[in-house]
């Protein structure tokens, strides 16, 4: 279970206090955090997860290069204690635009020159305190929807997801403010395209499988991963992936199951390893006869597939077949394409049948 | 009101029966549709919309370079039709995939190659058949959330968007499936970030005001674009726009109040002419000593905000020195750059100021 705002508090003020303790003691001021970057990522085999690696690095404030870091870091943790005890969240860009000043006496320079300063301390800060950012009370920006048998509370509102119309429930940024209060349902269905999504709405999918959709419409927000990855380990639900067949659709899965190369610190909070990808395949070409509708390869996913064929977690066999069958065949196919067959063939044939005979990729 | 169904397809019905009789007659079977592109678009001054011109352009099924557009054309109505008929939608995609097919006889011929080629003869059918999309049953990509007090129905739920918690009522592709039961609030707030929406909602501003909240995340869907219209038109609630203070914010407001020079043949059924813009403004910069927030403009931008200055549909005295004030100034503003001030002055002080001495640009 996540940490209570309380218990982020007293960690914030412990950096605080434990930089005060520095200076009273005529030290340097200094802290450390895990280092960013490719080289202190790893993949944990066992967990199936991608993960931070122990190595870390200091700024210290009497160090010039560090100084600046320094100060902004600071600045940053200050105010996101000022959110916590106000009850109150920030978009990250709001906390750049809060923090943005002329420094005192220096006409030309500000404490912060662009949100790319105040977005990178923010990730130190998670990093260093081992929370996530929605923890420290700021928020990312909101995409996805969810239709099905959820129950939650958002704000003081219950929200019956089943009873949503087309539109669905709309994830919001922040998933660590809502309370799943119940879940019925047999797995839930994640979705790389909204258009895929309203298809299987208006086939009735969710209501006729007891599943629960959810949308993500294109790369999934923090607030979907966050989600699906509360719904699998709260309620035990089995998650099933369905993108489309392309080396960005391959991408989506593996962010929602290992988690990013970018966000490895947070994989064992937004991550679902055991989640199962339900296609599309290259052998849905072959097996129901969709040649007509794939789409040629371009180079640059030619590309991203050989970079694919040599990450540590798509090493299982079925993975490397399948990469190793898209680069043969040199064509791609969209989840969309399924129409071709007929309108319902998704919901009525393609999904039950995979799902009947858990005919999935690890 | 829009056409039913019924009146759709009737129109579908004629368009294939007056074809069928050409055929009959031993004519050349051709068909006429409002030509596209900017020559045929005008500003009309009195609406307040960008309109479709009245010239036309005629396919012959004899033309050999009509003839593939011809059959594509037709196909799509046929399609149409049957969507109707079964009370099924389908997106643009799934359409295009549902008729791509290699021509009888031709090993290397397709119906349709790319997607481009369908969505084309989908935009030919609206302008010919004088109807929405969504009224052919074609749906696009749904985003954007609405808060506040509506009661919608929607795909036979009965949805309160004041009960939404922080995420809210996800704005369907198709808004004329939905049936807008009622609306209890005193005017519509359309946002064009999600993050500034995730704030006022924060600040519960459509509690406190009365407010419906709707945002965007970006250039608005069609779906948000209708229901802004529908909302205005049928509840003859007062629309006021919030963009970022930048050309691509105005290009925003704009498309929200005239239309799009693609979609000109639909401005009056997807504008709302009668809407107001709320800010960000250069004048705010000065008002609210924002200087340190502000971006600086790139070349590209000072080359959009040249072309609007051109644009006779911001021909006002208050749009000119608007745009001319930001050449002058030099920069932009974003509508996050409020927290500068503090989180909630943009609900607690900003908009209501505004609202209150109704200091719109029109």
């Amino acid at each position: 279970m996540a940490e209570s705002s309380e218990e982020v508090v007293e960690k914030l003020t412990g950096f605080g206090k434990d930089i005060y303790g520095k200076v009273d003691d005529l030290k340097s001021p200094t802290f450390s955090y895990p280092s960013k970057g490719l080289n202190n990522v790893f993949y944990e085999e066992e967990s199936n997860l991608l993960k931070q690696g122990g190595k870390s690095s200091t700024r210290s404030f009497l160090n010039l290069s560090h100084s600046r870091k320094f100060m902004q870091t600071l600045m940053i943790g200050a105010r996101c204690k000022d959110l916590l005890q106000e009850s109150k969240t920030a978009s990250i860009r709001e906390m750049y635009y809060q923090l943005k000043r002329t420094l005192p006496g220096k006409k030309e320079e500000n404490t912060f020159e662009d949100q790319t300063e105040s977005d990178s301390c923010v990730e130190d800060l998670e990093r260093m305190m081992d929370v996530l950012r929605e923890q420290l009370h700021l928020n990312a920006d909101k995409s996805g929807t969810l239709h099905g048998n959820v129950i939650v509370e958002d704000a003081g509102d219950t929200i019956d997801c089943s009873k949503q119309g087309m539109g669905g429930y709309a994830i919001p940024s922040n998933i660590e403010r809502i309370d799943i209060k119940s879940v019925k349902a047999d797995y839930a269905l994640v979705i790389e395209t909204s258009g895929m999504g309203d298809r299987l709405k208006e086939e009735k999918f969710d209501k006729k499988n007891n599943a629960l959709l959810i949308s993500c419409g294109g790369q999934p927000s923090r607030g979907a991963r966050r989600l699906v990855h509360r719904l699998h380990r709260q309620f035990d639900l089995p998650i099933y992936v369905f993108t489309d067949g392309d080396p960005y659709g391959y991408y989506i899965y593996n962010v929602i199951k290992c988690g990013s190369i970018n966000l490895a610190y947070l994989s064992e909070r937004l991550a679902t390893p055991d989640c199962k990808f339900i296609g599309m395949t290259m052998s849905d070409v072959d097996n129901y006869g969709l040649e007509k509708v794939t789409e040629k390869l371009k180079p640059q996913d030619e590309k991203r597939i050989k970079e694919e064929l040599s990450y540590p977690w798509f090493n299982s066999e079925e993975w490397q077949r399948e990469l190793k069958s898209m680069l043969k065949k040199k064509v791609r196919i969209e989840q969309q394409a399924l129409a071709y067959k007929s309108l319902s063939f998704v919901a009525d044939e393609y999904l039950p049948t995979k799902i009947d005979s858990r005919d999935f990729l690890p």
